[in-house]
């Protein structure tokens, strides 16, 4: 399975392609909507840049709306089209390596790729190849752990619906406008679970081929993601091995310090992952300087106050790229029938 | 550029082939060998599995001691072929996972390449990217930040000669002594530092061309490690924008919280990575259970009592390995003489 | 250089996108548009299919005119969507094997992305790939050798306009009505002809590098194609090695039997390929069978009468595509501006 | 499944790894070592530059004799190490481009690499590929169909311990003889078919996933190759549709002028492709260039006078290989078990 994108920030449209899906999976477009809306509705988004909600068309690889093995195309049409321009270049930003690498001689012109308004495609494709895990029984969800200095440990009290929604925390929502209000932006804290997977997606034999690296890799890969941990995390770096390891009890796990990764391969367990990120760093007052070189200060450009909410929501659907990738290299299958067939004999191997 | 390696922990030798080095690049056997003695010889090992140094032979890729562009083959031997079977899962290995997913019917069999042992070749490997990146002025390196409970800050006063080596740091010596006395393993933490890289390595256009999600995937498939930062890493969970954005000031950076990448892009800072490694998990008496599903406690099984040193050196290799291959698709080059200067026209770009 | 593309024959729209553009190449969309419409209104088209001539959208990649280095993203409206479905398996098509392996249940499900209307959207990302090598001095040049039973030798003497358009030899045209009257359909032959490239594209050192091998298998997957000769191609097979090596006299190679490439690398005369195209088996009357494995004969379904001069089209397409591609892989090149120089300063090398 | 060589033509060693193989493959070492024999030993083959027959040793990958699914390296010792060094271009192999593309300064550096001594560690690692195709009932054989002037068509009546053998037809053995003797060598043309592939290999769905694309780029990758075909070939171009459709007729094909692929897919039929060599260009008193530009001619350099016959256990091995990876990506398969499970589960699909 493989995928690219295209598509700018202020362009018309967002596009991405998915080539390697098996035929036969029955596509709901509405959660692939549910999905772009969340990403676009949760808290922390800043004065609305979109006026319309993103929805998805998907322009080939289905019959009706069954997939066909085909390349799935989808295009996302981007509601606002209008470029702001500015003369300095961001710190914490593509913006002054962009226009170097690439040669732009504008600050501005890196951002429009570099956005993470890409991720919005990414989610749509996304939320096709969570709808073949969960074909599989495999769920992928993301929760705010943090915010700032807030820790949100409440959060699994809610109902999936509001799942990754931290709006009806006082405490969030108040810490959020007051650092609006400062012209502040705030980083936090994800946990990403995914559950049902079975024992043996991944492999030890290869290093690119160990499902803790692919997933690392890909999840680093979403703007403002700065860290990545697997289960215990950094906690491992204090900790002994007595102390951590995942002992077996009445034939199952007493813990899963170990995040459902062992060796590279998936070991039945939640595979539990956490993903820090930066505030964006779209701030404006800071030092910083222009294609000159001369020192300047950044002015104000669009953004969100706190991204972690939204980044929960595009974790889950490059997680869900990824796994789903991991899956197909292990199983094949032309059909969604033979996927399922193999996966659930091969799940079959490891209960009683 | 891309590599393949194979070869089992007690298998009679580790076979690695790199393709896609540029012809004309002069190496240094010795540095190689001396990074595989420094991986095998910093403290932490368990009692000596192997009774020689290991050394690197170069089969192939060059004309005398110089590369010609043909693919560099490198084969190291396993002083110590007998195989230690046992029959339980050891928790915290693969040996659980790679039993049911390959359906080995012996617990003990996925260890052989699931060992360690495995990144000696890609440390020798590592090594040669690593004299292609000294020719443009790159290093990389690596130094242990904590082990269990205690941090070594004073490290960094060390010459470089025993960057890596901390048994000169009695509180760590004694912590590891008596942590081995007690059958246990320890964790820790790694800072790896690249310096001297130019603007423009990496890119913000497509999601796995980030240099950000290559290095983290690349490091997070190193065995032990749990955890891959970036920069400020997890601290910017809890920070504001304002607090963390790296200002400019006279012409430089105020600070590197972003850790040298900026939009998936190399800024020209050194790019600064923490990884954290989990103890390693060959403890006895654990509860584990056998192929019959039956309840036992886990036996001796040679391992180290703490890989985090040796990890540094490995560390080194494998983002040598990612960086040396991103730098190719930036710049090609059939002949050391071209990449260079191609190198080196860039990097003048974004100097007065 | 990656590209993919995505769309039914009677789908909405082709969509394709092409990832790795080096930032500062001016497109001129009029030359893909000239392109579609060539490979679309050359002789041999069947009842026309399409009313309207197709376009190129580019939605993203793009500032202005220019390449910014991030994905072009292209797409091609589909006029005419009503889809002719048919209860038959075509022999020579993908319809049988496709709905066994993809479980369609419908002998014409498999036509949709099987149908070498694919080509149109591989001919507009090709039309990019030209205008980059056309920067570089190089040209992609295709031309009919054979239709049916007829060579058409004379070709070399038109001009360029009417490169592939072989509706002025009357004996062809007498040929291609005769056969559509016949309800038949016409196989023949094409010359590709590269020029202007330098000494040095490809790689001896890894199979999967050379360009013979490249080219041929990009070509090879086109629709149709079924027989790739590189220089005097079968011709070699009786002949002995005096005959045919390529000597040099005066400075240069007195023939190109080898047609342009030794080792796997470009040796800087034309690099010369044939590619022999099946006559399109879409015909009536032909004893074949049905889902149910009982005998039938295939009935009606549209179809060009010989595909040949099409074939050119997209031939030249997809060579610049894989050319384009071999010569970023040797180049790199944030920029056009780079790449060139690059390119330029190998090119002096095999220059007194 | 994917692979990689290296080694030189008097290197001390040729080394290939293969990565992605299942486990439960039972390999007979002897398998290897035969094909390596008949590589060596067929008919055409030069003074016998090798003293020893090529011997494969498999140095990981193994438990005992069966695949584990960790990466599987080979060795073949190169008895032969004094690489012959000569001050000239041969017209027709890589030495000319290579020696510009990689500054050797050096005529004879770059045949090293280029030289078919290449293709026999890629023998070894396709003997390992065919074992898994034998597994699942496929074969695959190739065969000499021309050498010269002289058509070998009763090839066929030949037990297939001699298959390749051409050294009986005393036709065959006068040509080569004489042409040695006048300092010459010879072209030919081999004709491959893989029998027993079930219906679905390959797919139609995306340009770089059709089987037949696939196994003409490979072997077009193997030197000396010039030409592939498939099935009816270069035959096709002077055809019309009604001649050469393969109708079906009492649940069979009348015909195989497709050569097995439909689509892009394997058809279930027989997958015939032919090779056209051109003879090796090493031949003397040619006219070519020295470094400095000069004119002079070739002098003696070790070659084949014909590498046809040889060419054909190449081809075998280098189709199972790409096969084989084709298999992989439909099925996937952690054991060989799983694999031909799934592998025969798929071809009774198309069985009554």
């Amino acid at each position: 399975m493989r995928y690219l994108t295209a598509g700018e920030s202020h362009g018309e449209v967002l596009v991405g392609i998915i080539e390697g899906m098996p035929a036969g999976l029955a596509i709901d477009k509405q959660k692939i909507d549910d999905m772009l809306l969340l990403r676009q509705s949760v808290i922390g988004r800043g004065e609305r840049s979109r006026t319309l909600p993103d929805e998805a068309k998907i322009l080939s690889g289905l019959n009706g709306s069954v997939t066909t093995g085909a390349p799935i195309s989808v295009i996302i049409n981007n509601g606002d089209c209008g470029r702001g321009k500015f003369g300095f270049y961001r710190p914490g930003h593509a913006d002054y390596a962009a226009d170097i690498k690439y040669g732009y001689g504008d600050p501005s012109l890196g951002a429009e790729r570099a956005s993470a308004r890409e991720t919005a495609i990414r989610t749509a494709l996304g939320a096709i190849a969570l709808q073949l895990l969960q074909e599989l029984g495999i769920s992928v969800r993301a929760r705010v752990l943090r915010i700032g200095g807030v820790a949100t440990p409440e959060f699994d009290a809610l109902d999936a619906a509001t799942r990754c929604d931290v709006r009806y925390f006082d405490e969030i929502k108040t810490l959020i406008d007051e650092t609006a209000k400062k012209g502040d932006t705030l980083g936090g804290k994800i946990e990403l679970t995914v559950s049902g997977a079975i024992v043996g997606i991944g492999s030890h034999v290869f290093f690119d081929r160990r499902l803790d690296g692919r997933l690392c890799g890909a999840l680093m890969s979403v703007p403002s993601v700065k860290a990545v941990e697997i289960g215990l995390g950094v906690g491992f770096a204090s900790s002994t091995g007595r102390q951590v390891v995942d002992e077996w009890e009445n034939g199952r796990r007493k813990s899963n310090n170990c995040g459902g990764i062992e060796g590279g391969i998936s070991n039945g367990e939640d595979i539990v992952l956490a993903l820090t990120c930066k505030p964006i760093p779209s701030v404006s007052g800071l030092k910083t300087i222009d294609r000159s070189q001369k020192e300047v200060v950044t002015g104000k450009v669009r953004g969100d106050v706190c991204a972690v909410p939204a980044a929960c929501i595009v974790a889950e659907a490059v997680a869900a790229l990824e796994l789903a990738s991991a899956i197909m290299d292990c199983f094949g299958g032309d059909t969604m029938a033979e996927l399922k067939e193999r996966y659930e004999a091969k799940g079959a191997l490891c209960k009683k």
